[in-house]
């Protein structure tokens, strides 16, 4: 299969629209976290140099080394995604009455789950790049920080939406459980700390109304 | 220029963290918005063609082509902000002391408030369009509406930030206003219907706790 992620953005935009079932929600909330820690990336280049920053510079240059291998992790998500797919669409295809059909359709479900499960722990990561960024890097780009954990935030629930729909048809409940606790717990986590990295850009942009 | 959305994915999010300023956060938030609209055509492909959907089968066609209208306006509008951007660093290079400068500078910040501000209103008809496709798309593919309106959710907050940030700066605070008005009435809208859908949708999947 060629790279969905070789694809321009035009013709990946084209794709996700067709009657074609990858990339789908899952390929998008990689792609767009991919974006939303590039933009982390963004501020940190732009930082890097300036001698009102000099005193963060060290630190800024490791969250950028933190930044760019999480872009590239995600961007691999968007192909480990597509390609769980292939397996759990063949399992649905099996005749109903073949003995073998539901524990194949089960291993095949339980393995679309792991690249959103990996999504989301990623996003996780980025919000915390993020914030760490939005106190450490060039105010001038305190927007591009905004946007950055608007768009983490929106990968972070895609991603796990796709988990909870795997999850839903396992067999195994006492699995499908033990993922889902494991994804709330990094929702709860942080969904909150990107919704105060926003509130706190748009506090700076527009003030205390 | 090249176009931006000519750029793989791969290409776009690398040049998006780079020490460049464009595509920025604008550029990000339009991306975003052409992949949740696409999320939309995606149901709406799988839904046509359906018995169990031929009740409603000329009313997603009749989407699917404000879908895809939307899905270009949206790559476009990737080009058309970073198209502004331009204007508005060689206006910041005018010298301070150059009696020309804040009139240039002033009509290069208001020309750059015009991509983001379309993005919006973009945002706006794509959730409406996400809003319709829930109730009247494939029930087999609701996490991806679900996406596809936590991705046009964020990236109308992500366009508003690049809007404001640009207002802010505006000497013209009546026609600051004037946009910022505009643009909130939007926000407040569209926001709470896009939480809307996606509240659904996970009410959907995961039931009622």
């Amino acid at each position: 299969m060629d790279k969905l992620t070789e694809k321009s953005c035009v013709e990946f935009a084209e794709v996700l629209a067709s009657k074609s079932s990858v990339p789908g929600g899952g390929g998008a909330a990689a792609l767009v976290g991919s974006l939303g820690v590039a933009l982390c990336s963004m501020v940190g280049n732009f930082t890097v140099g300036k001698k009102k920053y000099a005193a963060v510079e060290d630190d800024v240059k490791a969250m950028l080394i933190k930044a760019e291998g999480l872009r590239l992790r995600f961007l691999a998500l968007v192909e480990a995604d597509a390609e769980a797919f292939e397996p759990l669409s063949k399992a649905y295809a099996i005749p109903k009455d073949d003995p073998t059909r539901e524990a194949v359709l089960e291993k095949a479900t339980l393995d679309a789950c792991g690249a959103p499960v990996e999504m989301v722990k990623c996003c996780g990561e980025a919000i915390e790049l993020l914030e760490e960024m939005r106190v450490k890097g060039s105010v001038m780009l305190i927007s591009d920080i905004g946007c950055g954990a608007l768009l983490c935030h929106a990968a972070m629930e895609s991603a796990a939406m796709n988990v909870f729909i795997n999850t839903k048809s396992l067999t195994d409940r006492e699995k499908a459980e033990s993922i889902e606790t494991e994804v709330d717990s990094l929702l709860n986590k942080y969904l909150p700390q990107a919704d105060d990295i926003a509130a706190s850009v748009t506090h700076q942009i527009r003030g205390g109304d």
